[in-house]
């Protein structure tokens, strides 16, 4: 006969999402918790005393990651469960947060069903992921796994000039660089998918499997400002005319690579932008991602095929910066879909598209993600929303993976 | 016999345009003489002292209009040549100013030859037509033909915020009502043409039949903001590719209109411009030019073809303004013909394309405008030219078409 299975407290962990929605709470039920905010120390706070509410020890390393732990029955490393608590100016109250009360109500419904586990659980909350308030984004997952320089991290300013290092220095929370996370059975986080695919498909949960590698480019045309009253047309070398054709060229071709393509010409910037004068000069941006390298090279091979003159303009061209595809670990992955079926989830294998604090961790650790759907695929915005019961479905399959981790 | 023609001083002519280039000249060689600056007061006080040093009278309206009469034969409405001193910033030595010492030049051929014309000569200094100062453009010759109201123009301020009224009365400037413009028998101004019309036809004089008739739309695309790395291709509603959708279709239809309509997208801003989010929104201009209402008709007719919705947006257009074609006096545009052909300079039939103080004068006085060649079709900036001899060349005709008025 098969085991009943441990459930999460369902209820709880609605009050908990509830609860930490008030840190930086905005007008239309969004949260404004930019990182090392007072908003940010408060939900900091509130969730260290959870965390030795249920008897778990809190470290802090010199990054102010925070880290709670709960003893094992042996002693190895733990098996880590994080997110972020901060969130972008005016963002949702999901971003983030659910992944670090995803690790808390696991870690309290061990208390409640008193199963200590087999190997130590930790909690992370990883400091300034979003890099809304201090650039760059995953800032502090990417100094402990060795992808940013600390030093050069501690000068990044706010808008108004506070270092990262000050705001670290007042927040009260900055620890001791020998906490950091140096060595995990498994580190999984918890998120929300940020985009329409499980809501489209009717699906409750993602296997991320891993991030899609991305390139950026920025594309510059430079034409010549005449006057548009005066200057026939054939005269001209209009920069938004040749560059509205290379977009389409580009469009064009990138359509017809792979479906799962993704890409965006999300900044163009039009100079000097008079209505009575032509255009010289236009810059957009060509970001794409996909989880396929060889995808990737091929749109690195169409934008170098975009033509160095036309339409009596000169083209350049500049890749701003790019990320390999991350893989996460198969095995990880394995056991979450293995814990979602028999959980009764619907669920598919999923790349993010996003970047998250796992993709660094997973560099020299397991690694895995789990996203629950995103209603409208909408995030970093005060609409997103996630169900509660969707919310609940998530944090099932984390504490059934857990159980099922500790007897590996 | 053929008379001998009387012909202008080039070499004075040349002294003197190169004297006004020193009120407001900047480091490369152009200008910088705002309207009512201490710049333009120095040009406009050099002005009057020329005229009076030849025996014209000097009279000054409320809009700092600038008029100088030497009187004729007969007590006849003038004979009126003018344009204006004040330039944008980091403008040409030849826009607008060349008008001024047209006229000048013209008086003082005269008075060379001690020719006292048989109806009165006047030239005129027009207040601030580029409106670089002070918005809008054309200001006071607007005023004065009843195009735009005084108390109105008053209020236009500078980037300093200091308004139009305060400049003209700080200038000295500031004159009678009754000394506006209000006969004449014939305004005549001479400019740079500001594009490369006349150059590229290797034609000396552009005979000027009117300014051509315009609209100036305002396109709006509004689509979805989602994320750029979690949103798949087919679920977008991407206002920058819609955009660019539209502004093909529109290119591909105005393209098969007449050849000598112009249109311009000068202006277009993406929001909310980040590379890593599909674009919500995306509003560009469509400014376009004809001499024939006709051919003005068709562009509003396939402007009003956009679809409202395109790719999962919404598109919506508003009309910012319009002008309607300014005809000129034909008469006075077949005797500048006939003076350009009798001085043997090379010449056509045009329209212009960009607006000018005789569009205004137009409306209850008969006006022409006379071209002369820019070099590349450059104005507004420091590389603006035309040489000496093209600018002489100008004068001639004018000069010409004054003689011969005087016997109409």
């Amino acid at each position: 006969m098969q085991q009943q299975k441990v459930l999460i407290n369902s209820d709880r962990l609605k009050r908990t999402l509830e609860k930490f929605a008030e840190f930086g709470r905005t007008e239309n039920n969004g949260v404004t918790r930019l990182s090392l905010s007072k908003e940010d120390v408060a939900a900091r706070d509130y969730f260290v005393s959870c965390c030795e509410e249920i008897g778990m020890t809190v470290k802090i390393d010199d990054m102010a990651n925070i880290y709670a732990t709960m003893p094992g029955i042996e002693d190895k490393p733990p098996l880590v469960i994080g997110s972020h608590l901060d969130s972008v100016k005016k963002g949702g109250r999901f971003d983030g947060v659910l992944g670090v009360i995803a690790g808390l109500e696991v870690a309290r419904t061990l208390y409640d069903h008193h199963i200590q586990p087999k190997i130590p659980l930790m909690i992370v909350n990883f400091t300034n992921e979003e890099g809304a308030r201090f650039d760059p984004a995953m800032m502090c997952s990417g100094v402990i796994s060795g992808k940013f320089e600390k030093a050069k991290m501690l000068e990044s300013r706010d808008v108004e000039g506070i270092t990262f290092g000050e705001a670290l220095t007042a927040s009260g929370y900055e620890g001791e660089i020998e906490n950091r996370l140096t060595e995990a059975t498994a580190f999984l986080e918890m998120h929300i998918e940020q985009g329409p695919v499980l809501e489209s498909e009717s699906l409750k949960i993602g296997i991320v499997e891993g991030v899609v590698g991305m390139v950026n480019y920025e594309i510059a045309v430079h034409g010549e400002s005449d006057h548009a009253g005066t200057t026939p047309m054939w005269m001209r070398k209009d920069a938004l005319f040749t560059a509205t054709d290379i977009m389409t060229q580009l469009r064009t071709k990138l359509n017809a690579l792979d479906h799962d393509l993704v890409y965006t010409m999300g900044r163009m910037n039009v100079h000097p932008n008079i209505h009575t004068v032509i255009p010289n000069q236009v810059v957009f941006t060509l970001e794409a991602r996909h989880k396929d390298p060889a995808v990737i090279n091929q749109v690195v091979q169409i934008i170098h095929e975009v033509p160095e003159t036309l339409g009596g303009c000169s083209v350049s061209m500049e890749k701003l910066w790019g990320r390999d595809t991350v893989i996460f670990d198969k095995k990880l992955c394995d056991q979450l879909e293995k814990s979602a079926r028999s959980l009764g989830y619907s669920n598919k294998r999923m790349y993010s598209g996003a970047g998250h604090d796992a993709q660094f961790i997973s560099s020299y650790l397991p690694t895995a993600m789990l996203f629950v759907p995103s209603v409208n695929g909408k995030s970093h915005c005060e609409e997103e929303l996630t169900s509660y019961e969707e919310c609940a479905n998530g944090v099932n399959v984390i504490l059934d993976t857990v159980l099922a981790i500790s007897e590996y």
